[in-house]
């Protein structure tokens, strides 16, 4: 049998709350699901959801035993302690712990890969992690020639160029190699989702795509020149696109994704398009990672009010990966 | 009576269409309405509906007689010489022509503003004409201290800090000066649009909106002192806002207009959500100047099929203004 990793993230989030809500949903995942995060927690959100889930907790795949949730908790601690709702040190230790617990679980091949419930990077700072967030710890901790940010809802999806570093330095990230890399990056990906030859589309950088040059080159000097080679290479390839027109024809159907160059050309889109059911997804490296698409939405927690619906795509769309 | 102007733009393209479409659905336009562009393809168009309108050329203001739809023809052609769905020259030349007579006519008060139908760019530069759009043409023949482009839907506003230039250019022009003026243009024509106190939310330029100053200073450095400068003055402001959130909670009612920083941050969010009831307005420029949010859309050009949502729309804001 495959079993794949959920993190529950921060417990004073939302995350426990969508992973319990997906397994009730979808029974044959409680059987494929080993969870990582703390024990009081999830005892806690069983018996506010009803769920009556019974918990084996593990510390070695060989413990794994069917009929029950099989949890790994790295770092248990006591629910009055846990100050749900708000931003804590503990909340990030206790995510932090578990998202490396799993990486360590995925790198012996124990389980198929990952998918993560959210985190919060000022909690993960407060516990002394200084990372970005859950890609930047993914790329730390495991290896790849090179990795990227990939969006999907069931409208878009979206790879990135580049995703947390400031705009202006996004812009000297658009390099030919790096292109063309995220361009075979999206193809191979969504070939493992069922298309056997994607269409892609590679956004420009600047309005218009640069106008042929009038309002910067970096599509001329860069974008055009990868997505050759890319054509070369045998993928389907389109662009460079204006950037404001692209995820329109994308939605329409021209296209099955679009590469974009920088953090917010591919999450302002994906945002207004997918609130509840976008997925994050780092392709590339040797773990395979999905992710929820939202926070830890710390002003709703504990109300059951939160949505599973991206909790759900996350799992299925990480075991295509 | 107030009369307005409307250029019809390249009459290769779909503006005459979705002018006397515009005209036939409200009649009261008929009469406030001057037209500028070639007789000859409206009387065309005239027939192609079933308009049945009479024109009355015109030459001065004096002339304008109610009961008709006066037209202004500064660059008259024959109708076999427009080559309808193409790109040419003459398309660009007597588009070019219908908004510089249009100038004239509001800058001597004749007419209180001009709505536009649209140009194409490439037709705009074979004939000679080298600007990067109606809103550069109109910056050049018009004065004002300051101007910036806002984009309108029933959904959503925006109003940009840069538009036709390099993403990296546009890094530079996030100046507080700037950000400041872009914050009042946008204050005032909300207020004009009947918002006594329009709520004003303010995009960052980096990803996560700098996160405070990890990925990029713009909003340390000049965004907030915009802000904070902006309050001073009265101004209901927020920010900076992470841009990949402010247009959602934007749609959910929490702001009236977001100021954006650069071109596509602006038009992919506001493309998306308005493809046929966007309009676009030049703000700050002692002409009035509103145009619908589409192209000359030349492949369905003499199809009969282009929608008059847009034009609507421009009409009714530029009224308004």
């Amino acid at each position: 049998m495959k079993i794949f990793g959920i993190t529950l993230g921060d417990p004073c989030g939302i995350g426990i709350e969508v992973t319990l809500k997906a397994l009730l949903k979808e029974p044959s995942y409680r059987r494929e699901a080993l969870l990582f995060g703390p024990l009081s927690v999830l005892e806690y959100y069983n018996k506010r959801l009803e769920a009556k889930f019974t918990f084996n907790v593990i510390e070695t795949i060989g413990e794994f035993r069917e009929g029950m949730i099989n949890v790994v908790d790295p770092h248990p601690v006591k629910l009055e302690d846990v100050p749900i709702g708000t931003v804590s040190a503990l909340g990030g230790e206790v995510a932090f712990q578990a998202i490396l617990t799993a990486i360590g679980f995925a790198r012996r091949k124990e389980i198929t890969g990952v998918v993560t419930a959210p985190l919060n990077k000022e909690a993960l700072h407060l516990a002394g992690h200084r990372y970005a967030g859950h890609t930047e710890i993914f790329a730390h901790y495991t290896t790849g020639e090179s990795y990227a940010m990939l969006l999907s809802s069931p409208k878009l999806t979206v790879i990135h160029v580049s995703t947390h570093q400031s705009l202006r330095s996004a812009c000297d990230a658009v390099t030919k190699k790096r292109v063309l890399e995220v361009i075979r990056l999206g193809g191979e990906t969504m070939r493992k989702f069922g298309y056997p030859n994607p269409r892609i589309a590679v956004a420009g950088l600047n309005p218009h795509a640069g106008e042929n040059g009038l309002f910067g080159d970096e599509e001329i000097r860069e974008i055009v020149p990868a997505i050759e080679a890319a054509k070369r290479e045998g993928y389907d390839v389109t662009g460079p696109v204006a950037p404001d027109t692209v995820f329109l024809r994308a939605l329409k159907g021209d296209w099955d994704i679009v590469v974009v160059m920088y953090h917010d050309q591919g999450h302002i889109p994906l945002k207004l398009l997918a609130f509840d059911d976008g997925v994050n997804i780092t392709v590339g490296l040797d773990v395979v990672r999905t992710s929820v698409d939202h926070g830890t939405a710390f002003d709703i927690a504990d109300k059951l009010i939160a949505s599973e619906q991206s909790m759900l795509r996350a799992i299925e769309l990480g075991k295509k990966l």
